[in-house]
Formats: C-alpha cells, structure tokens, sequence
C-alpha cells in the first residue's frame, strides 16, 4: 500500500455539491444511471439527516484510526471524510473529539466503512456520521495508511474529490467530472417525478401513467378473479 | 412461477382487522399458538408506528418491482401489501411515488422483504413500511410475477386476504379463517395480563403468581449463598 | 449446566456504579484498558439512553425464558438483569410484563443476549434494553438453567456483581473489585479530553497536540501535491 | 400451533421421485418455473451427494429436537424427513443415533432448518443431510411441535408428501400434484441442453445460439474498443 | 489489557486429554452438561481432522498476529494454541510459517476467532486449524496482547490449561479441573448409545427405548389420519 | 450506468500470469503490501484449487446473468471472467452450460460476486469458480450492463486486464502494469521465507529469526510465572 497523504486535490463547486446534496440520494443514483450508491449496511448514527460534501478519502487499517488525524490537516471547509478499511472492521474509529476537529475545519460529515462512537455526542453536535456499526471499541494508531488514494467504500470505487450525497437513504458518490451532468439529470427526474407525483394523488395509475397495460400483456400476465368467495 | 394477478379476494371484517391491530403484533402472535410471525429482519422504517390490513400480495424478482404498479390497482382501502421475493435481495424498489398512489387507493402500509427508499419522505407521510433494508439502490420494470397468489415472506406463508398487523416489535400474519377466534383470544389474553400486571406493579413475583416454585425444585434447581463476600 | 441460582453476590458501591455510569460507555471502555466491550451487535431499543447497574445474571437456553422469572426475586435496587443464552438465538425472551416486575423491585435497566419485545410499551416506561434483536417471538418456561452464575455476554465474560454501564453506544461491563480504579481513570481520561477538545475547538490540529509528525514521517508517509488539476 | 402428528400422508410415485433426483436441483428448479428453491444457506454436510424423496415434514422450536423422534414412525421407505423451525436457531437437533433410526427405517436423507451434528460419522454412513449449520449443541425434549404439517423451510412453503430433490447445489422442493408434469417439463430442458451444450463445446457461442445479438442492439449495448493500447 | 505472557500454565494430563479427543466433540459437549461449545461459525479448514490438546490462549487485536510469535515459547509438545480477539475480524493471522513453528515444538493444533491462510499447505502438513474465516489478508505486529491469560473464544470463556477438543463438528472447551469427571462422563454416554444405536439399527423405535408415549400424549400431541387421499 | 462492451484490452504477458498464479494469493497480497485482496467471503467451490489469468471484467445486475453471454466472445484463452453485480445478490447466474462455453474458448476460471451452480458437473469439468454462495437460483435475460468495465468485486476496484490469482485462500488482483514488479518481490519474499521455514522446522523461534525481544519489552510485555500450580 502506498503510504502517502495526497495534498490540494481537486474538487467540484460548492454549488453543485449543493444542488446534488438537495437532490438526495434516491434521485442522484437514479440520474446517474444506478451506480454509486453504498451499500445498505452504510447507514446514518442518527436521523434525519441529509449533507452533501466533497470527498477526502483515508485508507486504514482495522483496530487503526492514525490516518483519520493525517487527514483533518488536509481538509477544507465544505469537505466530507471517506474511510476506507484494508479490511472488514467494526471498531468504532471516531468519536467526538475527531469530530470536534473536523467541524473545527468546516467538514460537513463523514463516512465510515467501520464503527462510529459517541453517538449521543455526535447527535449533540448535529455532526453527521455514516458507519457500518456502532461501537465503543477503541483503535490504536500504529501503522500508516494514506490520505486522499482512491479506496473502495461500502463497495464502491471513490476518488478523492467526488461528490458525496448523504441522507436517511444512505451513501452515493458521484465522480466529481460527471456532477455537472449528474446535477442536469436530477433537475429533470425532478420536474418529471413532480408530474407524476400529481396525478398519483388524484388516484390516477401507475399502469396508465406509464403505458404499462399493453407490455404487461405480452409479457404474458394474466387476470383471473379469486376462485375463493367468503 | 404462475404470471397472474388474482382480482376480488376475500378480506375479513374491518371490525376484527381493527381490533387485531389494537392488540398489537406481540398479544396476536401469542393468541394464535405462536406462529405467522415474520422473522426479526424485517422492520419498520420509522418508530412509533402501528397498523393493521388485509393482505394484498406480490411476488417479485430480486432487483424488479414491475408487479407493485400491478397491485396497486387491485388494493381497496385497508388493504396492505405484502411483497415477497423469489431470492434475497434488499434493492429500494418502493419509494414515495409508489407510496403516494397507495396512499390515493387508501392502502394502510407496506410490509417488503427487500429495500425501501425516500425514509425521510415515507415518514412525512405517515406511511407506515416494513422493510429488510433501507437502500436507494433503483430497480427495473422487466419480468413479470404475481399480484395475490400465496407467498412466503420473511419465513411466514402468507395467503392473500390475511390479516397483517405490524407495529414497533414487527410483523404478524394471522389467517382470515382464524381472526375472529385469534380476536377473542386476544381479549382473554389481555384481561388475564392485566391483572397480572396489577400484581407485578405492586411487588408480588411471578415465581408466586405464575406457582413456579414447585416445579423449578423439581427439575433440579438449587439456591445457594454466593461464597464470596465483599 | 449447573442448575443453580446463587444469593447475597457482592455489589460494587452505589457511587462508583453512579460515577461510571457518567462516564459513559466509550470513556470506561478506554479507561480500563479496552477490554470489557460487548459486541456491537448489542442495542439500545430506544435512544437516548444511558444507565449503570450492578449485574444479575442470568444462563438460560435458546426460546426459553424461565430463569428471568427466578432472577427478578434475587435482584436489589440499582441492579441490572444480563442474561446470557447457551446458544445464539433472537427470541423475544423479555418485553413488558417482565420490565413491570423488575421496575418494581427497582432494577434499573436490561441486557439480554437475545431478543426483545413490547419496544412501544418499554420506550414508554423508560425501561432500558440492550438486546441483540427486536422479535415478538414467545418463548416457553421448560428448561432450567442458572442465575448469578458466571457467563459469557455478547463477547464477554461477565461475573455476577460486575459493574454494567449502557448508552447509545452500547455496553461494557466493569469487573467489581476494578471498579474504583477504572472511576479513577475516567476522572483522569476526562480531564485529558477536555484539554484537548478545547484546543481541536480553537483549530490546533491533533498532528500538533498528540505530536505525531515526526513518527508519521519514521514510518514512511509522504506527503505529496495531487497530480491532477482542475 | 396446532400439536398433531398426521399419518398417512399421500406421496408421489417412487418412478417420478426418482426422476426428478436424476433431473437435480438445477434443471428441476428450472423445469417447474424457478420455483421452490431452499434459500442456499441449506448446504449438504458432506459431497458429493445427490438424493431425493418424499416429504415427511416436522414443526419444532430452538433447540428442542423432541418432534424427530415422532417422526421416524411415520416414516416409510424412500421418504425424507424436512425440519422446520418456528424461529431460527442453529443448534445441533439431528446426528448420528436419529440417523441410524432413520436408516433402519429405509429413510433416505434429511432436511434441517437448524444444526447438525456427528458429520463424520453421518459421511461414513453415507447418510445425507442438508442443514443451516453444523454444530454439536445439545437439544431438550420438552415442547411438543407437529408432524406432517404444512411448514415453511429455508424460505419455501412445504406440503407433506411433496418431492424433495436435494444435491451439491441445494435442495428443491416439488408439489405432490405438479411431479409428473414437473419430470416432464425436465426431459425437453435436458435434451434442449444437450443441444445447446454440444453446440457450446464446439465453440459457438450463446449470443448466437439464442439469438440475442439483435435484442441487445436495441436494449443499448454498444461495442467499443478499448482506449488503452499496452 | 494485561500486556503479559504466563508461562509454566497447568495442564491436565496427556492421558485425559487423549480420551477426550477420541470422544469427541459431541460427545464431551453433552458429558459435561451442554457447555462449553465453541459458536459454530468456528470450522476446520480441512476435513476428516479430530484433535485434542492443552489449550495455551492468545489475545490479540483485529489484524495484528505478533502476540502468536510470543506464545509459540510457551508452548509445549500436546499444546493447542487458542488465540482470541479483542473485537470481531476476519484477517489472516495464521499460516504455513507459524504452523512449521508450532508442528516443531510439538503444538498438535489451532483455534483461532479470525482468519487463516495458507490453506493448501496446512492441509498437506497436516496441521489442524479451526478458524472464523479463510482469508489471505496480512496482519502486523505492533501492539501487545497477552499470553495465558482468560479470554472468550467463539463466545466460550476459555481458562489457559482447558482442554481443547476439536473435531468435524467444531470446538469444545473442558475446564483443566473437570476433565477427568467429564471423561467419565463420556464413558457412560457411550455405553449408553452404543446400546440405543444397536436397538435403533434393528428398527426400534426411539418413542419406545425413551418411553415417550406418555409424556407426548400428557403434552398435548394428537395423532390424526391426514384428510387427503391420493 | 454505460451498457457498453469493450473489445481488445490489454493483457499482462502470460509468463508474468502464470508465475503470479505459482505465488499464490497469500504471497502476491503480501507481495503487492497488502491490497487487492477479494473479501473472505469469495471461495472456491471445490478444492484443491489454484488458477490465474487476464480479468475480463462484467458488470451486471441482481437475478440478470445476460451478460456473461456478451462476455464470452470478447474472452482469448488464459482469461478469467470477473463478474461484479450492482447489488449483492446470490441468485445461480453461472452453471455447467457457460462453463462449457467459456472452457471451449480458453477460459481458465471465473470469479463471480454472485452465486453458481452445477458445483458437481463444474468439479467434474475441472472449471474453478469462486463465488459468494452456491445457489440453483435462476436468472434472466433482461438487463443491458457492461463487459470490461472497471468495476469493484469483493470490495477491490478491478480493471480490465488485471491479473487475477485463485486458489484455496480466495482471490487477489494485481493490476496489470504493477505484474512483472510484483512478481519479482514475490521472489524475494518466497526466498526469503525458505530461509526462515528451515529455522523454523529445526526449532528456532519466530522471536528470535525476528529479533522481537527487544521490541516487545519496549512496548511492555511482561514474562510471569502461572501463580497456579497444578
């Protein structure tokens, strides 16, 4: 593993971070295609909650938070912290005196593919944490990672400055280059979901909205009434 | 797999679906000789909730929720639906817009043995959803399943027109044929703990007002001083 | 299996159960030397929470949930019931009838290696339960087994009489005759922690405070500039 | 629960059992619509092995293997005896006396939704099981359950007297009345196989054989080469 | 933690803990009152294997394995090396040069509540490994545990001098002090089924060797004929 | 997500490959410091296994195995398909009939985040598989993904082209232009490990071929007698 600390890696603009992180994550996976979404273990400390943040990214080790502390000097106000393991690892890397210095820096939150502790703490704060488990077990700081690689999080592939969009609904990454794009196809999901939205309320179908009959049909479903009366 | 949608299933009475819902997931379960009970996995997505329907069922594929826009048009109001999978899966193929049209046709809740998206907007709504996982991970519309044939979710074989009750401990099914009788147990059950519960406030043991003693020292159990003293 | 349940254990004093209960679960784990943590699996039922007790224990088998009722008689004001199974199992081994009995005998909190039910009914006592699974699940009153006993909790190794302390992060049990010395550390762990939180508060870095450049840069890291520019 | 053992259950015929073991867990899963299909954390203790019979099914609780004894008398030749629980548990309910009981009983493998144990004897018996777990935890005989009920198992509705087909791959269970049909729909999908499979070994290729070339051009896929040169 | 290594632990003697190991881990499991099973997630590497030994335990921390290098001075010829973590993982801390070390001091097996490597060579060494996990992934050595010290391994509370037995079924722990009892123990059980195996094999049934007519029908269970007829 | 299928990527050289392959996966992952391993849920469904080859990436969905078909063409002898889904998923996507086209075209083995079937027909093909479950479950042809595609598979971030290495530990994967520097370091550490297995085998201990003692008291180890004596 390279053991490097990467500095004044690019990042998107504050208002697309923006745009995307209003956006939520059910509709960024959608406008980008189904890709970039975490795991469902990846879940948040406490709810609701919804941020949106550029990604500095830190690859550690289980039992092993050194990195986390690396990576604080390397971030910027607007920042969210990634944390990557070598291996799967519930110990609770962070608790509140990291987030202290994070929101000391102007980082909005942080993922974590390991534990989190100082939950009541955290949701004191109003500091957002994902994790994969909560846990009190404490870490070391005895070997050396590296800060702002690309890592592998909660099964997908991050690079350091891509956008990252949190909520209730979990994770999703967006490659810093595509999020112009992205933020496009989520003004038009919108618009059109809104629309739909509309008509649902009135009771309207789905099947009609979405021209469904005739494709259900061919595909070879078919209606039958129940052959049980009460 | 049958690709059909069964129309006009019976539903037992509004009356006994009500009062199933008022005794909660742990009296009906234990008033029907301890079975129908989904397994511990599956969830609500938001707390304190409390609900009971009869049961509209779907079978679906992993990664595929075609066959939900298929059963809204067959739900009546106080029906709820009952999702089952053909394989392990926890994609987010119910959100807000599925929950908007149900809640237009008068649909009570969701029970889904996979994922569930849009938590923040399901619970502005008040719709109440059980799930397997919270994940925004997004599904196609391609194969066709079933909308009311028996179903096998989260452990427990469903029938459509069963009753489902499902609160903060989880989900219970109780079939249709049997919700009067299980109704009725459920008064008896609740009388009889209320006063045991009147016992237990004022300091009596249940060893006494259950007669355990007797038959703890017949099946070998021993009271002895700890040996250590402080 | 010895079947027995054994009278009068040892308790720690009320000030220290009190005092490590402050301190809370991260801070005890910590200050005595990372040891005594249950597995993270083990939850609060509800949140915020946070108590300490002295530890009844209990040994009972996979949906049986008989020694609970013996156990409730030989608990004192200030305890907190452990239950630990002989195998894993999620049953719903405790909920509301039982939480009446143990509040009324002044027991102050539960954590049981298994599952739990009537999560609306507890939350509205105010009963805490750390447990590993929210299930309705009914149990039987067959089999025998022990109270205050030595056993093994969610990882752990629990004496009866240890001290238990529970938040939102999870447990920690503390051995008895520890228990002032880990007070003692708490005291000296918070006084360092609160030196430090109001350095990271006004910025300094933990690079700087805990003074880990120079080992950073023994152990190989590299800083370098991203070779990428927007 | 209802606490009954049912005798005289009706079977299918020992000429489509055997078929439908000859056809194997794959092709039979296929041939009756993918359906029926145990979730595959059912794994056989030992391999190679591939069995099939009769379902004589059972109902009992963790940890609690009282039922399989009742069972055996129920048994006949060429049957296979499926265990359901009503929670899960992996505790080891069935080893190497209830095989030699059921052996002698011309009983031809078992299905357990819960533990195993005595694996090396049961391989030197060549007795097959197909289990969740292998584990040597010790079970009571205190509850009564039932026998040759409808149960749920690994995920599937099971009738007594439906075909159980179990090999290296899972187990796959057939409805009584469907067999024939079932033993049928298997011998057009193995000869079309057969077809297709020395076709494959020849080195032409799916995409043509299946003709897909064309549905994949409209569904999007598009062919490009590779930027990167070595 | 205790950072210490104890040397000159007790041990039972070789006599014992050669006819505990020819028991077997079922057989000990029961002889000893259904205690002392390791989890079942606790597998050999390799099968058919069957072992006992002296148990000198190992503690140590999530992806460091140097505390194995310290126990291997410690060992002596009928030792097994049991080594436990201070929080779940998965990585590999054990492989072919560590088991050359222990194979030439005598050490007769491994049980270790994290990962293995080096599965090929270790099965033609023919050294015995029971592990959570198979895994490649490297660990290093950097922070002390302990050696002979308690720790709880795969949820059993394990005392350095315990024997190990271990076998195709899994892990069993037997108290140094209760080993020759639960020798005993074994004997008898193994008379016992030796004489219910040779009854069962000439088709007894077990209902009548354990005379449990009686007891089934006084618990409620209710023969009936089934109600279907081919 | 792109539904592309990339023809003509870069291989490694097939000395490189094969010498990668004899190092096996323990010793490549240590090799490259200790990344690109697959996590340990990702086994070989038969053993004694070892393989390696050029990756030929896939990216597809739950329950879709359409397009491992596309892949097949794009594949040259040596190859290995590497099978990413964009959601866990188990379902049977992989059987004897690809495994005979692949085999007809040079492939050498398969790595699928997925689930496989067929295991007893594979084993007799001698086509190695590594998969996270076993399962007959069917799939569809529905779904456009994307062949030679980065993709992540087991938690590591693959790219067309890397080489993969498989044997009974699991999977790695060196990225292509890291091989050849690769392959030399695990020359060196294989030399270097010879060195150490001899000592080993002749008696002399890890703590001293690594000269740990000093280390070890620096960092607080303490040797203690056993204050029990037997």
């Amino acid at each position: 593993m390279r053991t490097v600390a990467v500095r004044n890696i690019p990042r998107a603009s504050p208002a697309i971070v923006r745009r995307l992180g209003e956006a939520g994550v059910a509709t960024v996976h959608e406008a980008q295609g189904r890709t970039g979404l975490a795991k469902p273990y990846m879940r948040p400390i406490w709810m609701p909650v919804s941020v949106s943040g550029s990604a500095v990214t830190v690859l550690t080790h289980p039992g092993d938070n050194w990195m986390l502390h690396v990576a604080v000097e390397l971030c910027q106000p607007g920042d969210m912290l990634v944390v990557a393991l070598s291996a799967d690892n519930e110990d609770g890397m962070f608790g509140e005196l990291l987030a202290t210095s994070l929101q000391s820096q102007g980082v909005v939150g942080l993922v974590v593919d390991a534990g989190c502790r100082d939950v009541a703490a955290l949701r004191s704060m109003q500091f957002p944490v994902w994790s994969r488990a909560i846990s009190a077990k404490g870490t070391v700081k005895e070997t050396v990672g590296a800060v702002n690689v690309p890592v592998v999080v909660a099964g997908v592939a991050v690079t350091p400055g891509d956008v990252v969009v949190a909520d209730d609904d979990g994770v999703v990454f967006v490659p810093r280059l595509d999020a112009e794009a992205v933020g496009l196809a989520c003004d038009a999901r919108e618009k059109k979901e809104a629309v739909v939205r509309a008509r649902l309320q009135q009771g309207e179908l789905g099947l009609d909205i979405y021209a469904m009959r005739q494709r259900l049909e061919t595909e070879g479903l078919v209606y039958v009434d129940s052959p049980e009366q009460r």
